[in-house]
């Protein structure tokens, strides 16, 4: 049994208490400071508002403002937030972490600075007092994995990644239920980059459902699977590129972080509601502003995040841009309001 | 214009009759000795049954006793059967075809005969006389096509993928038009692997439907997405082993033929049908018998015509178990009526 403090009492933050209170842990579940009303919730002994469940009762709620308090004694730091809040993590960490107590990252994203691609590992400990980000530990959780369905103790199937093996299987053997089914790989750069983009070609998938909403159906009934799978595919493609000009391994891309993750997040959420929206011929601005303003959609998130980046990096030479049309196309209509028109004649691109 | 032979007038082979007239082409649409029907509604002027969709007025229908007749002055022949049909396709064409007219296959598939694994080409090639397989150019189509999509005129993506470069140009600017995008790759070998393997897999994933039905909804509405999207990446991390070892190029594990053709298989069809009703405890034997006795199943059919030559090759350490714990529970379900058990701690396996 240890003791564990889960930063961020979102969905995700929130799901992963489950399979650590069932393996006898103590979990102290912070949450940021727009989790207000969901900290009062759990507080109050009622369901998670947007994860449909209660807490265990070995998990015990504070708000952020606890967080020194919560964090006493704990042996793993998780960190739970959206991408928007991975670097208020790490700062809101950075007064009251010690170096010795490793952190397990469940957000997903990529960072841009403008010259270069980031993961999110590096990110937090960019942001850490250099005493501990010299010496802290960091892992990651890459595939498949719908909060609610993983809070519901649904099959889930995910990987742990870091550069460090040892600590790898002792946070899986610490997590690891006979419905969360932990894998770990060392491949951090390449599992880290396909779970990212995974949202920024999830959203492209999805506007495929506002084209077909637009177009009607056809005399046959016919919808538009095809054109779907190929933007899939394309996105597989592109994440390949990517993982391998970043220095990652292509055995993530066709297994859990690549293919897993992005076929699961076409299934729904949030990405595919933004994804039909632009699908139906809506500006993103218009889209964000008039029907999803409060909602963090993880795919244009992604695109805001790393769009000029990347824009400047094929300028530089960095990256090829005949290599990734789709996501060319993605940050055109999320940075830039770009109308959503897939560019076929530049797909799956070989020198 | 060019003057083109269709065997077989199932829902591809009579879809891709489609993009062929609107270049100008005309086509000769020979149903098999199961077309039956759908000849005589074609020739009454009827829309195909299944498809539901007229065919274009440069399109003349024919039962196959008409073959060596609508055969007169073809450019080329596409094979249009589905996987059981494709010995007879090859039997049928060696009296009357030319080795000159090349082919191109629309069917997908692999065949076992107790010792190896081939694609579909071969197994044409190896049923034709000598004269003609010594010399005849055989073209497949790889990539995720639902007839009814390509035949309503819906964005469909696919690769042609032969040896021969100059003559997959060549066929692609026949078939391509605005809607029906065309690559050419020549991966055959990788390309035929991961769209025969793509159905065995959907047919995995299909599974989840009924794991779900029986399992009921959970408490917070969570349905089993995760699940469904792991089994989808063991299928494109077991299709890359295959594709490796059979000597094919992953870079069509994670492009068109791998994760588009596996992703658009898993919106429906009759590999899901049957998944769900394997997945809700029912035998494979009853669920075939009782409920889709007239339907191809392609799945299952995959899994009967390699089963006993995957086992004889893991057997004979041709093939790896371990790297294939999904085809051999697959196999398992299908071959010798097993119970639908996903075998988790198997997956992902490296050695």
């Amino acid at each position: 049994m240890v003791k564990i403090l889960i930063l961020g009492a979102g969905v995700m933050g929130t799901a992963l208490s489950v399979p650590l209170i069932d393996n006898g842990h103590i979990v102290n579940l912070v949450g940021t400071h727009l989790d207000g009303d969901i900290i009062a919730k759990l507080q109050a002994g009622y369901p998670h508002p947007r994860l449909g469940i209660r807490v265990g009762e070995s998990v015990t709620a504070y708000s952020y403002d606890q967080l020194s308090q919560a964090i006493q004694g704990v042996d793993l730091v998780v960190i739970g937030v959206n991408s928007h809040g991975i670097e208020w993590a790490a700062l809101a960490l950075s007064p009251v972490l010690s170096a010795d107590i490793p952190i397990l990252v469940v957000t997903k994203g990529l960072a841009g600075d403008g010259e270069k691609l980031s993961i999110l590992p590096e990110v937090i400990r960019a942001n850490l007092p250099n005493t501990i980000s010299s010496r802290i530990q960091i892992v990651a959780i890459g595939g498949p994995s719908i909060a609610q369905e993983l809070a519901a103790r649904r099959h889930t199937c995910v990987m742990f990644t870091s550069t460090n093996q040892t600590l790898l299987s002792h946070l899986a053997e610490l997590a690891r239920t006979p419905y969360y089914h932990i894998w770990t790989n060392t491949d951090i750069i390449g599992i880290e980059v396909c779970v990212a983009m995974k949202n920024v070609y999830a959203l492209a998938v999805g506007l495929v459902i506002g084209f077909l909403e637009k177009a009607g159906k056809a005399v046959n009934d016919a919808e538009m699977h095809n054109l779907a799978a190929a933007i899939f595919a394309q996105g597989m493609w592109e994440t390949a590129y990517l993982v391998n000009k970043m220095g990652g391994k292509p055995e993530s891309v066709y297994s859990l972080p690549g293919s897993g993750d992005l076929y699961v997040t076409c299934q729904g959420g949030r990405n595919s509601r933004m994804g039909r929206l632009l699908g139906l011929g809506i500006s993103y601005s218009q889209a964000k502003a008039e029907y999803m303003p409060n909602d963090t959609v993880e795919g244009a998130s992604l695109a805001l995040a790393i769009g000029q980046t990347v824009e400047n990096m094929i300028e530089k030479g960095d990256l090829d841009a005949i290599a990734l049309p789709l996501l060319r196309t993605m940050i055109d209509i999320v940075c830039h309001d770009a109308p959503a028109i897939i560019p076929w004649d530049r797909f799956f691109a070989t020198k």
